[in-house]
């Protein structure tokens, strides 16, 4: 099997002040295409550190990726590095100076003297167009081994890279097939439990993962295209057999594009009343491009007042309930669903901290309720975290209750139980 | 000057499911502590490719820090490997083992028998305390250098890090002072312009940083401790001189976070309408702790029903002008305010994308509003990029010009003009 290794450059890296993302998403591609990455490194704009680490390098790895120094500041080293420790020659492309100057005009911005080192090539390298940037890549082949060199801007690296990808096909020992299934409402041990059994092997492989207020299975198998991805299918079919119920979205899925798509199938809409998540529930839900088809829109009722005067929760509720209470939550959900005269009515009401709760009712204490077509819920629950911690699982909890509730008026409208 | 470098070890880390995030916060505490890192190395867990990296980091650098492979399972090699590098025996610690019953009794979980294989120290060395995870961290000095092993998930090993930093002091050469300055309202060409002058020294430096609708001034002096900090006050003295106006905070300040103070100090409250945003604004603002001493609340008023009917836009105001206008901005503003009974209301509309937009009206097209006691404002910006980037810009656009009115108002009541 081919192996890849991946080299940041840059000082800043080693300081600290930026994170090396580079190096895992490129990583991914590589493992899409069967390439095993044993190494990465990072190395600062150092002309004798780069020397070694490349040297190393490309003894040990038959493609070598470098990422960042090729700006046009007399810190960026990386491609005279590459040249010296391959023994190329650089030398000036008039090409890739009139697609620079091509470039510039088009950002209304015009060209230093320095810049003329970025279109300096080392002989025998293939350039690559850069689209988001004006330092071009570098790809040379030398004794059966590659050495593609990048820019450090993520933005301009990563697309870069993937154009790449079909010239480095040829190392490739198979593929990869990855499947992602997102579950809400049960926990990492649960899931665990009902699929201990999928998870002892390791090609194909099942292993889950927990993200806040979700639990994710990943499958993956690698090998001849057909058969892994058929592998991949009959797994997926067997896990959903046993925890279908739970399992919301595959992949890129996310709680609030799965409830866009049940309120648009079941022509519902839909609006919020919030509290202590202050808007980031209505927030998630307009991520969703098309998300005006049908969320009509939400009331933050941070203050009391609020509640009482623009939603109507009778104030004797709030003072024999509390504030945060089942019952208030339901009277919000009611009321917002009227004001904006929407089908479903989604309310949050909680305390998120630092300070605040009442007896019985400790900070992170957040209570939902859901008013429409399928009648009015509600369910007290606790988080435990900081202020953010707490807004960000209330609004999780909030989105994945509607998502039980719209799933099952979609089962009853469509016959399925 | 003292070196160290960071391993990552971690299949995970190579196969690009996740990204290390390790390197750059420990490689950040050391900058401080005046250590150099020359490298970062990301090695799976295999233990001949990790003994490898060990053996060379141990051969180049006084400090050795791995993170990862910790973990309970036969794939977590990290301490056996440094044993083996550094010819430690691997003994049973009770003392750690019963630390860890303590902790597994906190969580309501019972330990394993894998679990005692973390209860193995190495001789010599001295075990680090985890609090929020079962793996203990490892810290030898073994002929003048250092290694120290943590666990891979951040919450953990950052804090367990940050205890260590006492220990490593003998390694400093002095201290590194860092202060950031945030500005709203101005480019980075015209900050580099007005302070070019002080950014060609090395030391103390200053560095121009661009963030989201924000530019960040960044400077930072190392040496004898005294000496830096004054460096850098004097530095940041004369910015503020050249650049003060557009200075909003330092540091971990946000504009909200700002804006919420200069509300507080002003003794006003404040209420959001938003459109494109979805209560994102809202959101920002309820992150801050404290905001429900002035913030009332928000509406989202997503669809144009919700704008006359619970904000009071007239019909005709939306007809003429167009719901992205600066008109029905100036509307929803003073709407919110008196629907809310706030002092400030601040209203967003405009138009997301992908699709939508209007004659002369793009998508990315946004209108602000504000409305107070220092008047109406109103303005329309231009922002180009994706629907995510167009709430998220807009948002930022939103509490910066709500930080400017307030600031002038708070300079007009305390007769700084």
């Amino acid at each position: 099997m081919a192996t890849a290794e991946v080299i940041a450059v840059g000082t800043e890296l080693l300081l600290g002040e930026v994170a090396n993302t580079n190096a895992a998403e490129i990583s991914k591609l590589l493992a899409d295409l069967g390439i095993s990455v044993y190494f990465h490194s990072t190395v600062g704009d150092n002309a004798a550190r780069l020397s070694d680490v490349l040297g190393q390098a490309l003894a040990r790895s038959d493609i070598v990726i470098t990422t960042g120094g090729l700006g046009p500041t007399g810190d960026d080293i990386t491609k005279e590095v590459v040249a010296e420790v391959i023994g190329g020659k650089l030398i000036f492309s008039p090409e890739l100076w009139a697609r620079m100057l091509d470039y510039f005009h088009k950002i209304h911005r015009k060209p230093t003297e320095n810049n003329k080192k970025q279109a300096m090539v080392i002989e025998g390298s293939v350039p690559i167009t850069n689209e988001f940037g004006t330092a071009p890549g570098v790809f040379i082949e030398r004794n059966g081994k590659v050495i593609i060199c990048l820019p450090g801007p993520p933005h301009e690296a990563i697309p870069m890279f993937k154009k790449l990808l079909p010239r480095l096909e040829r190392f490739s020992s198979g593929q990869l097939f990855r499947r992602m299934l997102k579950l809400f409402g049960i926990g990492e041990a649960a899931v665990e439990q009902a699929i201990i059994d999928l998870t002892t092997r390791s090609n194909p492989s099942v292993a889950t993962y927990v993200s806040p207020g979700e639990v994710h299975i990943r499958i993956a198998a690698f090998g001849e295209p057909r058969l892994a991805e058929s592998e991949v299918a009959n797994i997926e079919k067997e896990i959903r057999s046993r925890l279908g119920k739970w399992i919301f979205g595959t992949d890129e899925d996310t709680l609030e594009k799965v409830v866009g798509e049940l309120l648009l199938r079941n022509g519902l809409s839909l609006a919020t009343a919030e509290s202590c998540t202050g808007g980031l529930v209505a927030n998630r839900i307009t991520d969703v491009p098309g998300s005006s088809g049908y969320f009509k829109g939400g009331i933050v009722a941070y203050q009391e007042a609020i509640k009482q005067s623009v939603l109507g929760v009778p104030e004797e509720i709030i003072r024999e309930y509390g504030v945060v209470s089942q019952e208030v939550a339901s009277f919000l959900a009611d009321g917002v669903r009227r004001l904006c005269r929407a089908d479903v009515g989604l309310a949050i009401t909680g305390y998120a901290g630092p300070s605040g709760g009442a007896p019985g009712k400790p900070v992170g204490t957040v209570c939902l309720g859901l008013s429409g077509p399928g009648g009015r819920q509600s369910k007290e629950v606790w988080i435990s975290g900081n202020r953010l911690t707490v807004k960000a699982r209330a609004a999780q909890e909030a989105l994945g209750s509607l998502w039980s509730y719209l799933k099952a008026l979609d089962a009853a409208s469509s016959g399925v139980l």
